[in-house]
């Protein structure tokens, strides 16, 4: 079996695989597809080295077929097809206690933390997965793990039906959320600088606004009567962004705080006190967010083909790679895995 | 009648004032007692003179009794002892639609925006007033509006019995939420500089770290058995307490932002995605909450005699400013106004 490592410095080898039996609480799935995200980029430009300890198999958004089964696995059978929850938690600590497994004080994420998808063959504890329905086929599967990302964001900010959101953001993730929003009712407007994926939003039938081109304030401000937006999405994790999020939001608005901001930026605390203002932190999932982001695709409520930009074979993850880095209007970037 | 006005750098003049007889929907009270608090400390120090426009009658933490009512005014009678809600708001935007009059967009606040209470007589809307049980008396009923900031606060960031709640800074306000966090059956520290403070805080049962002899977040770590404090009140309004709070909160504690920072501090917003916090600003107070400070005071939950660091005459009202001034550690300074 074939495995692709990531060796550091944009470097990958595809190399022949260690294939793993499962302990007795596993399974073994022949690896389906697997998509590159934003945080798959980041490691592939070294600043995750330190943490990801090259050469390692990376890739964590992925469909799959059990194809062996550990003696204590219920609930599952071999030729399953379903998709992996990529979080191994303690089940010790205060937040597990609390029931927040997927904070763990000690999570791994399995692609980072430990080895990941991109091989033939994944061994990985049958508590993580979630089956798949008939109608939804391997390739929309690997997508349910960025889905479940933005299911998460939508329960985190409590957004309700007639509400309205404004998405700063119009990457994968940022198009998912606006598109899960409207799945509960709400209306949507996604803050995009890049036009390609603008006019994806649009044909998803999301309306936009180009901050280089508009007074994002302004347009908020028409659009919401004056009111602010009642929940606001900080996707992009740019600077300008912090700005804007705290002068957008509505009165007892709610910001979302998606993106990673490691820089400590300046916030105008001032708004939070004076509009009492809630900022709500989101990270990743929980196992009723899989379960909710398959019963949409599933439904027909969110459509998950049209962000599939590439299917790309495990020998050329490489150029895979490398053609999202050069593109960064493209949505998703799979990578066919199975043997 | 007597009325003293703030006329602008540190100065006050206790003049002749005008008495205003009530209109329709309006009460004229013979006021009994005004407590001095941290807004009118700044306007004193002469920097809200912009909004103020002195000569001014300042002054909005009172309690008083009614003596004169317009003839729209219903539930109401000549005698009641009540205390106000010194909130004036325009029911008309979006704010005061979705029912949040409290954080009006144009929102004024007598005693600041309008003529206050340091006067024998104030002529106020019936709908600020809230009616004082036979228990407790004026001077007490003077500290109900700061106690309703505290309820608010509470109640902004849904504290709850069993959970574990730091208070960063132990003036009237955090000593009063600290109180108020108690009598809901949390378990509360306040982490306070002035030792004085402290000192109060233990009287009430409350424990105390002072965060200049001890390692705040290993206190708090080891008294939440590493989890860090579901709740972190910041009322301090110092730098210090911004670094603070995200360390010391738990994975999905809340963090209530009550003290006010306009210079835009640097948050780590890292945290709030790590170990998804919330951050909730809390501004005044509504109506619900003015009922049920006076509920916490008249069932004895909560006991305000020991905050009443002086009493002073309207007429030496000065010199109750400048005793505030050299004396941070003095809880609340009444100014008796009866005529
Ligand atoms: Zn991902
Ligand atoms: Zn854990
Ligand atoms: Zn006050
Ligand atoms: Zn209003």
């Amino acid at each position: 079996m074939l495995a692709a490592q990531y060796v550091g410095n944009k470097g990958f080898q595809v190399v022949e695989g260690q294939m793993v039996a499962p302990a007795a609480d596993e399974v073994r799935l022949q690896v389906g597809f697997v998509g590159i995200c934003g945080t798959d980029m980041h490691i592939y430009h070294g600043v995750m080295d330190q943490r990801v300890a090259p050469p390692q198999i990376i890739g964590h958004e992925m469909s799959g077929t059990i194809v062996e089964m550990g003696a204590n696995v219920k609930g599952f059978a071999i030729g399953d097809r379903v998709v992996v929850r990529p979080l191994d938690y303690c089940g010790e600590c205060p937040a597990c206690a609390a029931g927040h497994s997927h904070v763990c004080h000690k999570l791994k994420f399995m692609g980072i933390d430990s080895p990941g998808a991109f091989q033939n063959s994944w061994t990985v504890k049958a508590r993580t997965l979630h089956k798949l329905p008939e109608n939804i086929d391997l390739k929309q599967g690997a997508l349910i793990e960025p889905l479940s990302v933005a299911v998460h964001d939508i329960s985190r900010a409590r957004l309700t039906a007639g509400e309205k959101a404004v998405v700063i953001g119009g990457g994968p993730i940022g198009q998912l959320v606006a598109l899960v929003a409207k799945s509960v009712g709400a209306e949507v407007m996604i803050s995009e600088v890049n036009q390609v994926r603008n006019e994806f939003a649009q044909k998803n039938g999301i309306k936009t606004v180009n901050p280089l081109e508009q007074d994002l304030d302004a347009a908020v401000k028409e659009w919401t009567n004056g009111k602010g937006a009642d929940v606001v999405f900080e996707v992009s994790g740019v600077k300008a962004a912090i700005e804007a999020m705290t002068k957008i939001a509505s009165v007892r608005g709610r910001i979302c705080m998606v993106a990673i901001h490691s820089q400590k930026p300046e916030v105008d605390l001032f708004q939070f006190f004076w509009k009492e203002l809630e900022l709500v932190g989101a990270r990743v999932y929980e196992a009723a967010d899989f379960d909710m982001a398959i019963e949409l695709v599933a439904s027909g409520k969110v459509k998950l083909e049209p962000f599939i930009s590439s299917v790309s074979s495990l020998n050329n993850i490489g150029s895979a790679f490398a053609s999202m880095d050069n593109n960064p209007a493209g949505m998703k970037a799979l990578v066919s895995c199975a043997e």
